[in-house]
């Protein structure tokens, strides 16, 4: 068998992973020693790294890497939108398969990628840009396609789940943690897409395109991030018996669609009351878990390591050597692609509206401490017909008290307006927080 | 595109789900709707069954299935030794990929079934052969290629695992739980391949060979089943902080190997004490759980239902599809197998001898209720340079006590010497239970 020539754009954390594996193939699987690394784009052929790449093969110019003939997959690992996007774009153009960990590129511009990939009749590979090691791309698209499946969630952003495990565990505050968290390196200098969740949308937009079949409008996903979590909340959550998680959820909206032809996704990002007993709560650290529901399958639940270079360079592996593996099947690789691997949309999808989605939530108030303020929320939630599990008052000062609701599954339209009538009670000081609950 | 006949060897409850998937394409992966149920062998075409298979595809004898010219994929779901593995390898020699569930017939006749797929060019995959529903041998093949794999361990019996559910959540005896878990279905009516660890140890061993890539000898693998197990060690366990679940673990040895090129495999099967907040410990009832360790993965874990028709069913289709996408790139199928999908053997493993397995270890012992006791055991353990971890009394009656011991890691070699000793002290009674310890 000829050598597969690998191209890799950025050689950084991942990149090196990456390229550690290449070098060392001993005792991985033995199609990893069909690989030969032939080119590399850096921006900066001086720096120091721990790691030996011969001169010959590093560039500054990322197009010589993406033209080579000599490289029949590139590995796009250098992050940001572009000039990443327009290089897988060059790739693909020129005939070569593509594996990349870039989340943003693929939750904005996927379906134009994929479309570019299916013309050329090559494969864009992702496992890693969703879980870090953990599999779950390839399991989404090999593994389950017998399923209707009906919703997939989880935690799927390491650094979020590093800073809320250590808040409950310390019960410190979030901006003391998450300065912590950027000197141990395991929060970006800039933190905005991670705490805000428009990483963790990304994942989740990505993970509904394959679970459901259908691209994803990534803009419409509403998205809380825990920028705004109090360690009160934190609190009051762990005294009920819950911790909190920043889930990303993706379910199937069951209200008629407004849209004809198109399904329905209720899809969201936000911090997440989880019940002590549920296998979400255990997930602690930047590990990350996705579950899959669907039939007949019921529900199974992926854990690992949601980051760092070694898991994520094991992901986009995977991905070179099922690409490897297609192409030894001949000589000339002219045949289509495979169907599961490839991955196009089948059917066309939607993000419902915010108000259509349908939990349990979690809503805290201050309010004067007076004896029937609890009577007055209990009647409205009543008259919007919304069922409450529990209301817990916490008294904080002699004049202020804190009341904690706990509601069961309603739409988020009904509690909308609820919320905006109590808001208005003369008792009622401010909602000083919202959140889902399991 | 033509449809891609499908032949079914059985239609017990697993052959029900996969029919029933096959039959209603709706909402599922399309490549589904391109199946097409050509062909289904059952015992007895008068019995009553609720599913609706036309009479016309229904037959008694399963060599017209595995030789009609209209079937791609044969798929094998009768379970048992023979006939299913004749029929297997028939249907191979005939040019057919086969799918199958049949764990005893892989653990055992793995390598030969292999061998025959490899000269006819096709595909056997047996995903449904371990975890039930749960993803765990594609990942293994086709997403951990990468990675230098040190250790396969999990929770693979379903039985087994809801009767230490409930021996632990009520304090109950085996024996009574059994008897419940047959009337409800959980367990056989003949319970001994799931009890006594068999079937465990069929998983662990088609693991192995996928997870270091050489074929396990499967009657070499210790196994331990839970049919000895007392409600006495459930409850000193949950004393000490451990939960019991009866584990397969297979780990590479570190120990030199006395075969010259072959990897020697530490594998067992054991009910094993496992710490509270392991993730091992949550997973309750028929579920299953695996973990695979690697470099540079790090761990990760699969978990879900681990039997079961619809899970089972959906893992089967998932192996379907599989090689119906595989098939659908060319029309003339000419080509090389994929080396992921296929996988073959790529180097020699053996499992190595039970006493150089090493590990944490749980024994209760019943001794005289004399001062000494403690003393005389700890001293021959010391001998024996085998360091514990805690020694506990129980006091069972003015006379009689239990000791237990968990030890820190040891080989079993020298376990086994120092209990020799231990059970000639006039003090000790008799060892009433060893068990591992994570």
């Amino acid at each position: 068998m000829k050598k597969v020539g690998i191209g890799l754009l950025g050689l950084g954390t991942v990149g090196k992973g990456v390229a550690n594996i290449i070098n060392n193939p001993n005792d991985r699987h033995p199609l990893v020693g069909e690989l030969e690394l032939v080119g590399v784009a850096v921006r900066n052929l001086q720096k120091k790294r721990d790691i030996i790449i011969p001169d010959s093969i590093l560039t500054t110019n990322p197009i010589e890497i993406v033209t080579n003939p000599n490289i029949q997959i590139i590995v796009e690992v250098m992050g940001g939108i572009e000039p990443a996007k327009s290089l897988i774009i060059q790739a693909i153009r020129a005939g070569k398969s593509v594996v990349t960990a870039n989340k943003a590129v693929i939750a904005r511009h996927g379906e134009e990628i994929s479309n570019e990939a299916k013309a050329a009749g090559v494969y864009v590979l992702i496992e890693a840009a969703v879980g870090g090691g953990i599999p779950i791309i390839e399991p989404v698209k090999q593994s389950l396609g017998g399923n209707q499946i009906t919703k997939v969630s989880g935690i799927i952003n390491g650094t979020t789940n590093y800073i809320l495990s250590r808040m409950d565990k310390e019960g410190v505050d979030y901006a003391d943690v998450l300065k912590d968290a950027q000197e141990l390196g395991y929060a970006e200098s800039d933190p905005a897409a991670d705490v805000e969740g428009s990483d963790a949308a990304d994942k989740i937009a990505i993970l509904s395109g394959l679970a459901f079949g259908g691209s994803i409008n990534r803009s419409n996903i509403p998205t809380t991030g825990i920028n705004h979590l109090e360690a009160v909340d934190v609190n009051y959550a762990r005294k009920l018996g819950y911790g909190i998680k920043l889930l990303a959820i993706s379910e199937k909206d069951k209200s008629p669609s407004k849209t004809e032809g198109s399904q329905p996704l209720s899809i969201w990002v936000e911090p997440t009351l989880v019940p002590e007993d549920n296998p979400l709560a255990g997930v602690n650290g930047v590990n990350n878990a996705i579950l899959v529901e669907g039939n007949p399958i019921g529900q199974v639940m992926f854990f690992g390591p949601g980051a760092g270079s070694g898991p994520t360079a094991s992901a986009v592996v995977a991905d070179i050597l099922n690409i490897a593996g297609i192409q030894s099947m001949s000589e000339d690789n002219i045949f289509n692609l495979d169907p599961l691997l490839s991955a196009m949309s089948w059917r066309n999808c939607h993000v419902a509206e915010k108000k259509q989605i349908t939990k349990k939530n979690y809503i805290r108030l201050i309010a004067n401490d007076s004896p029937g303020v609890i009577g007055e929320i209990g009647t409205i939630f009543g008259k919007k017909k919304i069922s409450i599990e529990s209301i817990v008052q916490f008294d904080v000062t002699d004049e202020e008290a804190e009341i904690v609701v706990i509601t069961h599954k309603i739409q988020q339209g009904q509690l909308e307006e609820a919320l905006l009538e109590i808001k208005n009670l003369s008792q009622v000081k401010r909602i000083a927080a919202t959140m889902g609950c399991l």
